[in-house]
């Protein structure tokens, strides 16, 4: 990163391939000229004596000054030449705005070249396939695509994958008065990527929050670092993810990938990373300029509202609950210091409806926002009493000075408050004139404000807690790791602290005569093998047994229909354990993720696993904080408190048992593949493994002769 | 309505209580004289000779001319002298601005008075607490506050409970592009309510959809009327009905009450209703929009995309898949004539990314959007291969001739091609100017974009059915209904078609024995009686019985654990029932509504409707294509199809058996108050409820007499 601090400042850039009849070029040029006071532009053309007006040179070597930065747009056989032509001159930066590299079949190797080129020369490239960067704080616009005005200087960054959504993204943010410090589109990523980005700008002083639309990730390590450097600088990460769908239409994976749709891996590893994840564009910008702001103070949990409409608080109330913002309960010295200035029509709740009486008392808003932002139960102040200042105001001008004065109110607070529009119009021109250094923003809407004012919440609740966190790395599949027998698995499960349920292999019948005897009461009989995942499915299990005899007429049984069935398998014999009494079926699984490295689940078994997906996932390690909070997003988690009459679980006990899984994984990360405890059983005293499978590297300690008793 | 046709259309207006110190005074008259051209306006101000510039009259009656509607902004105590005089005059239309009426505690007889004085004159009264109206189409904005510039005239009606969200309304439809017809603030509907401006805006010619903001359904039946009314003229109604939250905090009800929170009885009454609801502001404006677009085609269920941004492509598939909007498959055909247009690194797929590459080739969009408008397999086009024209771009002239034939290319197709943007922000001046009487908008963004095109699908799809339905009366709770036993609820529901467990009524040992006996096999023993609602919690259940003797020991077991609980309670008997064999539990409910008149309630049992509150709900009459849909709609409809092993259910069976119900339910409205089958047990070749409560009036034929056999 230090070597190429300078990239997104440079004083002097070459367009190489510029041209008049090329509408990248035309954009460029006017964006060097008219946006980028401190960068001497050269045009490079061997063809033309002039273009865009200015002295074209024939190759960057005739030019008679530095290049800090080559702006490549040639057609793309003549890419890599242009590059070495830069490296020689020694530049060190470039943009390739060219395509038909690594996003066709045919152009693999061309992209391959490019990382060639830039290892060579030590080379920063951006692209290809990248429409450039906006570094709207430094007054550099190398971008190829036209803009519709100056850049709104700002303190939000943007990383964007895509360069076919920053002029949208730009054209939002300047609607809602949201400056950005720089924008970045970085294409194919042959070698500077997201993660580069995202390290440049948090060392970048103007960049206070950084905004990153991605596509996928390229190098999750470097990204994973990028962001705990994030993290560690305060600077929050918003991310827009997708491809949920097309992940969501793939073949389900055999065992818990079934139930782990790789949204829910992402969602699990942004969580993870303290980053906050959206679900639009727009959302994206307002997340990120709320959490840009500068100076922006800590935002506790509970939200005051103060209003002059009855419809917005109604609407405010309705997308809190959905969102899950809790909105403070007013204390009754809060309601009571509110009935005082308020019009006897008004009710003193939050949210606070001040009613059109505003129109009548202008000091009312200002009052009743003293009264709300100095409530100790009350963390952030939405303020939404106000009308954004126009020039068909009867008195524009004070309307600016009210405004402003409003706006100094807001600021003095030692708590977040913000201004709130009813709707995500545009900034007023007298709005953006009063707003501005003010350092303060109006949130764009109920939904787009309400959604950043959740993620600067988040933010700031988890911040501290991820930044504990390890960051493990990934792990693809092991070669030689091979699936375990029940006995095996129960057993290895068994000696690494994981409560399993208490059971005997017996390889004839006078052997589970005997166990069914020392067990005593109602036992279950089932076959143990490492080559049958699911020996209910060919009548492996036996259920309910009592009894000698019974128990060597159900070994009979199991081992008739098991052979019948599968004749080649190779059995360890069969398992057999004490009936189990009442409880709340869990699934736990482990496994390895190719971009996040090991993955814990916890799902509720039975038809919550089955038909909901009902399951809550984490990247290993985790905290014992975590597993609760897997256990309370479960939507089945009301189970857990004794809904259905039964009893509630001793949830210390389950959550015992879900560290000592989430230990034993990320302890032997080397050798373990994945496991499954299918169910864990959760009662009202304790919590048992019945069944589990593990597959990993065998040891000898692992081995079915250890496990034979 | 015919006698109110001109209530938005007064050709004069006396201000009463025009003063210069008032805001409102100030906003109205400046609206009136700038903004209502064919209006002459009156001020009256017994205290003053000139108001706002203007000659004032000490009175109404002072006036030389006709007046058509009086605007009363006097304080709350002179409202209703003001309005007599109005009557007096034989002014036919009012609107009072002032507040202080039934939204406090004491205004509600003051509000009552302004009723009576409405009746008394037969004069169509707004308010009070209202702001007035806008009619952009008409040229009246008779409104009391500030107006950001004149009315952008188009073809969305809105009607508002809520005052203050009028002008946020108003300004992000105007960001957008989006024009209204009229929109209206109902304020405390003392007299027109929203209901009563649906109507006016169905026969208003210049309204082709209507967009509502609730707060809560003052008077449901006429509600029902005015939608019935809009859907017959196909004049679509989005609504955002908000006080979810509110009611979701509300104690649970009773008996299946408990699991209809309000918000899904209202999300329910709006889709029997053919109404799209709507969860934002935003949301309201761009689906109204939408649907009023002049010469809307039908929109049928298959969306094809045409972008020249990869990143657009993902969200909006990522969009599509939460909003459940079904994106066309390209057919062989298709994807080969993409194929022959597009650069070799676009690949023929939907979305279809036609990449940076439209940069240097302009004709390649509208190419591409001739193939996919025309393909067979797409019914909606969603064009995203534009920029708005702009006056940065280097021919800006250019620009917009190529948009507007761009627009008029959309235009020329036989199903909707619409021109959505990739982020919410403003139209560009130029895109105005471009898009001018071409009857097209931009929609603002892939989020509200997306929502409103899949309302405009479900409307098209529901409209013809929902026309079809009864609209029936809400139906407060009966008096004098009691609960009844099982005994008498099964016979009942026996007698009208819905298929039920066969039972046999024991009234001692003996009989008990016999009918087991008769019965043979496994049964079920339970007390059926009147008083005991939740039997199986005192003992009066037992399963598994076999045999003779069995069956007398369980009836004296039940017998007695009833009879030591609740000794005080009349017991019909025991009903002796076969034990079911395996199947999927459902619970099926109806119960009156004071809103809506009766639901009817379909759920899952077990975990889905106790810890999920997995269920769907209808306003009676019911089709079998809703019941249908409401067994689909459920989280657990995987079941349906034989989820976790066991064999799919006889769908066809089990929806028998709902018609059923719902058919009992509608020819009973007047004697049943509630009925709930809890378990409706659905097998692989049959349904039958295996238990069940009534609640109505009892008559001779359900006597617990009749039911002994």
């Amino acid at each position: 990163v230090t070597s190429m601090r300078n990239f997104l400042s440079p004083t002097s850039i070459a367009v190489v391939g510029a041209s008049d009849n090329s509408e990248w070029s035309v954009n460029l040029s006017k964006n060097l000229i008219e946006h980028s006071p401190g960068v001497k532009p050269y045009f490079v053309n061997p063809g033309r004596d002039v273009v865009h007006g200015h002295r074209s040179y024939s190759k960057l070597s005739a030019i008679d000054g530095t290049v800090d930065l080559a702006f490549i747009m040639v057609r793309q056989e003549r890419v890599a030449a242009a590059l070495r032509d830069a490296g020689s001159c020694g530049i060190r930066s470039a943009i390739v705005l060219s395509s038909g590299f690594g996003e066709v079949a045919g152009g693999v190797m061309a992209e391959k070249e490019i990382r060639t080129i830039a290892a060579q020369y030590s080379m920063h490239v951006l692209g290809p396939n990248a429409s450039g960067f906006i570094n709207a704080s430094g007054g550099v616009v190398a971008y190829s695509m036209s803009l519709s005005g100056p850049p709104l200087v700002g303190t939000a960054g943007f990383v964007l994958h895509s360069g076919g959504l920053v002029n949208p993204l730009m054209a939002a943010a300047e609607a809602w008065g949201i400056g950005y410090s720089t924008v970045v589109s970085t294409g194919n990523e042959a070698v500077i990527d997201a993660a580069t980005v995202i390290d440049l700008l948090v060392e970048d002083e103007a960049t206070r929050a950084i905004g990153v639309f991605l596509e996928s990730f390229r190098d999750p390590e470097r990204f994973r670092q990028a962001a705990r450097r994030a993290l560690a600088a305060g600077k929050p990460i918003v991310a827009l993810v997708v491809g949920a769908s097309e992940a969501a239409q793939r073949a389900a994976l055999a065992h818990t990938g079934a139930l782990t749709p790789d949204a829910l891996v992402t969602a699990s590893a942004l969580r993870h990373l303290g980053i906050q994840q959206v679900s639009s564009l727009e959302e994206l910008i307002v997340t990120t300029g709320l959490l840009a702001t500068p100076n922006r103070l800590r935002f506790g949990p509970r939200v005051g509202v103060v209003s002059a409409s009855g419809g917005a608080c109604d609407i405010i109330s309705d997308t809190a609950e959905r969102l899950d913002i809790s909105l403070a309960d007013f204390e009754p010295h809060t309601r009571s210091a509110l009935r005082e200035i308020m019009p006897s029509v008004a009710v003193a709740q939050n949210p606070l409806d001040l009613t059109g009486f505003v129109a009548s008392a202008a000091d009312l808003p200002n009052l009743a926002l003293e009264i709300v932002a100095n409530a100790p139960e009350v963390d952030v102040v939405l303020f939404q009493a106000f009308a954004q200042p126009s020039t068909t105001d009867p008195d524009p001008e004070a309307a600016v000075g009210w405004f402003r004065e409003t706006v100094a109110s807001l600021n003095s607070f030692a708590k977040p408050c913000l201004l709130i529009d009813a709707a995500a119009g545009p900034l007023s021109p007298l709005a953006r004139i009063a707003l501005a250094d003010s350092g303060a923003l109006i949130l764009p809407g109920i939904h787009f404000g309400m959604s950043a004012v959740r993620a600067a919440i988040s933010y700031d609740q988890v911040r501290e807690r991820a930044l504990q966190r390890d960051v493990s790395e990934a792990l693809p599949l092991r070669e030689g790791s091979k699936m375990w027998g029940e006995a095996a698995s129960l057993e290895w499960l068994t000696q690494h602290g994981v409560p399993c349920v208490e059971f005997r292999l017996a390889r004839d019948e006078q052997q589970a005569a005997e166990c069914a005897d020392k067990l005593g009461g109602l036992v279950a009989i089932k076959v143990s093998s490492e080559e049958i995942p699911h020996k209910s499915d060919i009548g492996g299990v036996e259920l309910d047994v009592q009894g000698r005899m019974a128990a060597a007429e159900a070994f009979r049984r199991v081992l008739d229909s098991v052979q019948k069935q599968q004749p080649d398998a190779i059995l360890d014999g069969v398992i057999v354990t004490p009936m189990q009494s009442a409880g709340v079926e869990f699934i736990v699984g482990v496994r390895r993720d190719n971009t996040w490295g090991q993955l814990l689940m916890v799902g509720l078994g039975g038809v919550f696993v089955e038909v909901l997906k009902d399951v809550s996932i984490r990247i290993l390690p985790v905290s014992r904080e975590d597993i609760e909070e897997m256990l309370d997003e479960l939507r089945g988690a009301p189970l857990l408190r004794g809904a259905r009459g039964s009893a509630a679980i001793d949830r210390g006990a389950l959550v015992d048992a879900v560290v000592a899984v989430a230990d034993l994984a990320v302890n032997n990360s080397e050798t373990l593949d994945w496991l499954e405890i299918n169910p864990l059983l959760a009662g009202s005293n304790s919590t048992q493994a019945l069944d589990a499978l593990v597959c990993a590297v065998p040891s000898q300690a692992h081995s079915i002769v250890e496990v034979a008793r």
